[in-house]
């Protein structure tokens, strides 16, 4: 069973410290929907830093959106430390499947980081279980096969919890699955938005008792902060800014009820 | 004859994927830009994947906003596999003319790249072509003489589909010259505008049978999206998020008759 | 006696260039900042030409926080050519305490080159005055003593003008201490508005006839607008927004009469 309300309240309690090495494109809006959520945001990606950032942190995530070799060292360096610490790691292999070096690197930092999450689209998640996808630069076209089968595949050859996102989200430990429906389809016309995900998955990480129910909850949690912006918006740019609003604005005591 | 209808009616259809190597400030931005419209962006640096993202890409656009020599390589490597496609390359050389790196780098890129496209202002258009202008920052203050004979002598003498923007854009290929008057002035109140459009003129480019049309439709079309959102607009930050509403709800069986 | 409408008022004559070498976190949101308020922003970080857009500059801001090795050569070669051209130089020390390289790095910055102005918040200065205090990431968490007495302390040791951000800003020469009251507890639920702060100060220090007065009434005229943003906010989204809008609709008339 998973307690959305029940894991939000304890994050606002706690204000984990997120150490987040992302890519460019959403830094200051990843920034900020951890800041509206109630979790402490980080960006720090430099060798002399990432593990001491690390040991004052409450989960890592890694995200390759714009990756590059120094980049790429920093997120194995941060990884490892993680693990070190016993703290989450939340993998976004964003683009895995466009180009090799993408794909190679997911692949590289699964190997060598105990990675807890891995929270993806379809079609990235495919390609790093060797399924057939394609990936057209950042966006998942068309992958073949049930969702729900692609994240329980993942998590046992992974080894890690898949969190694959799309219209129905699935969360699988290899055993079970969860499918999460909450969410609204301007998601998906503002960028970053999976980036988002992939940090609040890793701040609800941080807190939850079970990797499992944490990955879904905070998608459940995301999902409905995206129906409550979408009741405010003209299109994406308005639906962006009721975003954070709404992020801000989930109540705990309301939030179970409404998962589907 | 421009039809910006048309053009953007073959965007939405074939949601073309536009290959981004730009500035810091404005990556979130141009990428939200050119989801709203219809297109699908990606941003990749690294000299390990840039040629491989190009293979999959509509159109490549090139910003010098915030370079530094890898990014350079990156630029360089990107244009020539684009030229190799024989897909579409828009560069945009962000102040060209406050520093020699930029003009250096600018010419460069116009000297070993095909390019498509060259989206300026006036002081950075001007420099190129070896006219007086003064850049502050990325700013253009001055130029001498008439906007409409420097884009045509920018085309003429870079061999180029010159793009001028400002309170009147002008396009050329060396000969014609479309003026574009759509527009609003709460554009110069966001930081970015300038290179949204030049990634939505590499969108344009990736569908239309014209490099000049397709440069002229471009600039019409996130004029009038401009001229839409300042509907909305309280000021500069109401006006940046309307501008994505905007760019969104275009109606491609309204646009040509809004063109001026 | 500070006068932010008179300074602002000024400011929007000048429109001075701020040459900004920031974060990759709030370079959209900084550079939108300085020219809702009415400056003009640059971000330049290359060391092939960060002296020469110095050189173009009525003041520098750096800022450290997503620092790396490059970034700090260019923070430290652009700090000296701002000496040589005796324009300010304002430092934003982000995360100092939270790692030892943000640490020792801002320290370099106050021991390589004339700084005008520090402005951080109370953590980051405590640590760079050798005050107990706890930075979790970019946030200070406990400071011991009274903020007053640190400002002063600060200015004094570090041979600055010490702005020190909090509930109430306080801003001293190591004699005076201007307290300000301005502001709206929604500031500190978007990321980067203390990097705006920063960014507003170097403007106001581009204009301004005396660097402490400049730097409170920088933080008058920022904290104003959050108070006009925050009557416009349903929660982060909304104010972050506003905020651009209530920079640019800041009055000089009434300004003076609104400082708290």
């Amino acid at each position: 069973m998973t307690s959305p309300g029940a894991t939000l309240r304890t994050l606002r309690e706690r204000k984990p410290l997120v150490h987040n090495i992302t890519n460019y494109v959403v830094m200051n809006e990843t920034a900020n929907a951890l800041l509206a959520l109630g979790a402490l945001p980080v960006m720090a990606h430099a060798r002399e830093e990432v593990e001491e950032m690390v040991g004052l942190a409450g989960a890592v995530a890694l995200n390759i959106g714009t990756l590059s070799p120094p980049w790429v060292d920093a997120m194995l360096a941060a990884g490892r430390a993680a693990n070190e610490r016993r703290i989450p790691v939340v993998l976004d292999p964003v683009g895995a499947g466009a180009t090799r070096y993408r794909t190679e690197t997911a692949k590289r930092i699964l190997d060598e980081v105990d990675v807890t999450v891995l929270r993806g689209n379809a079609g990235e998640v495919a390609t790093l279980v060797g399924v057939d996808a394609e990936v057209r630069g950042v966006e998942s076209i068309a992958v073949g096969g049930d969702p729900a089968a692609l994240a329980r595949e993942a998590a046992r050859s992974l080894g890690v919890i898949a969190s694959v996102t799309g219209p129905v989200d699935h969360v699988s430990d290899g055993d079970a699955v969860i499918a999460v429906a909450n969410g609204h389809p301007l998601l998906a016309t503002v960028t970053g938005t999976g980036c988002m995900a992939t940090a609040i998955t890793a701040a609800f990480a941080a807190v939850s008792r079970s990797s499992l129910a944490g990955a879904a909850e905070a998608l459940q949690a995301f999902g409905i902060a995206g129906e409550d912006a979408a009741r405010e918006a003209n299109g994406p740019g308005s639906f962006h800014v009721a975003l954070y609003d709404a992020l801000a604005a989930l109540d705990p005591d309301t939030l179970d009820g409404r998962v589907r």
